[in-house]
């Protein structure tokens, strides 16, 4: 569809949040498509987890993006579904790759919302695709049950903080989920989740560096938690690492089901999202380094760090591969 | 009400989707209205027609467009309601007819979605009126039946095509069905499809003669199937004739009923706009000659070439008549 | 319009958000059309206050509010608009009016935002219109200026807050202020305002009493800062007061111009609404008592109180008058 004035920044570059909703309904409905495509009970496919994606070149006011979604792998219980999305200059025809995402899914039944179904399985062009497909289940199994774990963790408010620390710029925003956020089961789009998650990251990262900011990658995102129609949402954001020139802002997505469900609040989502400030002319700009003052903001930046050599290692590693 | 900048292209322009879709409101309002006016079934009217309609200026953002309907025929199971679109520059007090449609609806029951109820008769003032209105009715139930025959075309994607063909510019967009695109009967509003519609045809348009364009009149449209919430909808356009100075698409809606409806895809409604390009002065400027290549393309220019024949010569006519 | 699932809450009545941002939008055409409607200087109209309103009936989805709109005073260089909305069941024909607005509106000239311009002169049909007309803008005048001083305040995080106390169901917002949500001018829209602030209030209300609730007044608003294109607006809401069956939540707005101006964060609106529980029945609940613990809770509790007498008062008198 046409990029629309609300879909972006002041700047005209479209949000990082936009795209991802996109891609998670084009994911949606080429799964619960499969996963009705023999006769059996009824369901919904629900986003289960994103891998890690790139955004590779910013997409402008006018331009047309062009999502397309392919399934390339089936477990019993889950669908993998591969996602590109070009943007194209319709005037100039130019195109772009923009991303592309692999999102995981899960089919619920429409009966009864608890109730995982069984996938029918797709048939592979060559055995070897199945091979890596398992192998990328198995890798994706794993981090789940990982970051299952570690959710303890809340962002605190903090009074009259100093410019470049973490109190400086941490936001958070709240958000009554309405019907059009939902599925047909009631339970908001993994897409509407991810979109809201970019603007707060994106106002932290603009409260940083006070430019025009874009999102340049999101770490995986593991959806271990429905949300349902009704709730409030509070999606908070914190920056954890600044190199020379981006910013690691993480994101919780916490879920208060408060009337009529007798459940305490529960964090539903994390994730990371990276920031790059840019200029007028498109080009990166330095941003100003994170002021960390507490212990757990020392650590978090230590890892940040950590993941952002890693990413950098595999980048590199990728290009020299790219050109042999 | 004010045009927003997401109503309008880079150009400034409103889309005629997003009037199409206002004229749908207006008009669902007052035959809804007027078909619950005597106590008896609660009833809801769904959108069965547009005759063609010509925009006759396009409409900037922030200016106000004022809506008026009013019924002018009633059949036994059908309304025929008149919707006349003025903008006014709030500014310089300046208002110009934007458009005038007509539309034809049908009571549907509240309780049974499949029973179509009676229409409380309308007084006219004079008698011509009533017979006029007949005479619309028969023609326009004669084209409805003419229609319904012809709907077994399908848009294939072609690889690496060369401009100004008609796989070069052709286009689909999907849309799945959300509550607010739908009536208190769960069915999409005739003015959603009708907007979606002219989104795909404008990109179409746009990327045939990559320039500014504006929807310049839509085709009769018949409503034959509806659209259920939890569908997902495709809408892809293709060029099908140009003229000088003008481009005409045609669109269709496919509707894939996929969770909980063991029904195949169908096709819900289709249609031709007609586009004109614009200089930066609201000129209107020559065209790109679309490359037909197969017979069946060839065939569909020559039916087009037709419709514009025609249209051009009842116009003329009808200029004849008014300066006499 | 008609009322969608996306306006209303979970219960289906409509957000007083929805209805204040409707009327907005009327004062802000009519208004804006009638200072232009001399010669001279184009102008947009900014709302400048709104006076206290009452929701008299709930609106459902699937209703239509119908807005009419009406000047009935001008100073030298402002405009009193007087808003009344209905709503209309269309299915049964019932009307019911929801609100009536008073509006005051200042003109603003598209070349240079900062100066006001002369509105020109109504024509009253009684010279007692006139002096009554007089005397609310002399009142309104007050007002305003009374509100001007007492900005300084700030909602403070409360960490670990106990059931039913301020801190318990304090919540903000922030949202990034995008082209849709702008007057031509590129100042946000008062209509946009007031629905993100009647939202913030809503989920603090919400959260107090963990049932349905309802907008039931709102007092007057006086925008005295302009809100830019581009800055992140904080919206932040705590309760005051509880009486046995209403809750007073005070909102705050704050700008954070952070792109491109060296401003600091500043207050731009602030305003008291009154909340009332319902049950399924539509009949109002009783409300936990709000537990005030600091010495400035106690006395906003008490200043809370000293405005919902005075209201009591107020309306018993009208009804005693409207009995004679």
């Amino acid at each position: 569809r046409i990029m629309r004035p609300d879909d972006a920044n002041v700047a005209g570059n479209v949000h990082g949040g936009t795209i991802l909703k996109m891609i998670e309904e084009a994911g949606a409905i080429i799964s619960t498509r499969h996963c009705n495509s023999q006769a059996g009970e009824p369901c919904v496919a629900a986003l289960a987890r994103v891998e890690r994606t790139d955004f590779l070149s910013p997409v402008c006011i006018g331009e047309v993006a062009n999502v397309s979604a392919e399934i390339t792998y089936t477990s019993r219980h889950s669908v993998e579904v591969q996602v590109n999305v070009m943007s194209e200059n319709i005037l100039t025809g130019a195109k772009k790759v923009t991303n592309k995402a692999t999102l995981w899914y899960v089919p619920l039944s429409l009966k009864n919302v608890n109730k995982v179904l069984e996938v029918p399985p797709i048939q592979y062009a060559r055995k070897e695709q199945e091979d890596e497909g398992r192998k990328r289940y198995e890798e994706q199994k794993l981090d789940r049950l990982e970051t299952k774990q570690r959710n303890g963790d809340v962002i605190l408010p903090v009074i009259n903080p100093e410019p470049h620390t973490v109190g400086y710029s941490q936001s958070s925003l709240i958000h009554l989920v309405g019907p059009s956020d939902c599925t047909l089961l009631g339970f908001v789009h993994g897409g509407v989740t991810m979109k809201l998650m970019d603007e707060v990251a994106g106002i932290v990262a603009a409260r940083h560096c006070k430019t025009n900011i874009v999102t340049a990658s999101v770490d995986a995102i593991n959806f271990h938690e429905k949300i349902k129609k009704g709730c409030v949402i509070t999606i908070s954001g914190r920056m954890t690492f600044t190199s020379n020139k981006s910013m690691e802002i993480e994101v919780f997505v916490d879920a208060d089901p408060f009337v009529d469900e007798p459940r305490e609040r529960y964090r539903a989502v994390s994730a990371f999202f990276t920031y790059v400030s840019l200029s007028k002319e498109g080009k990166p700009l330095p941003v100003p380094q994170l002021l960390t003052e507490t212990e757990d903001e020392k650590r978090r930046f230590e890892e940040g760090k950590g993941r952002y050599l890693q990413t950098k290692a595999k980048r590199q590693a990728q290009m020299q591969q790219a050109a042999q």
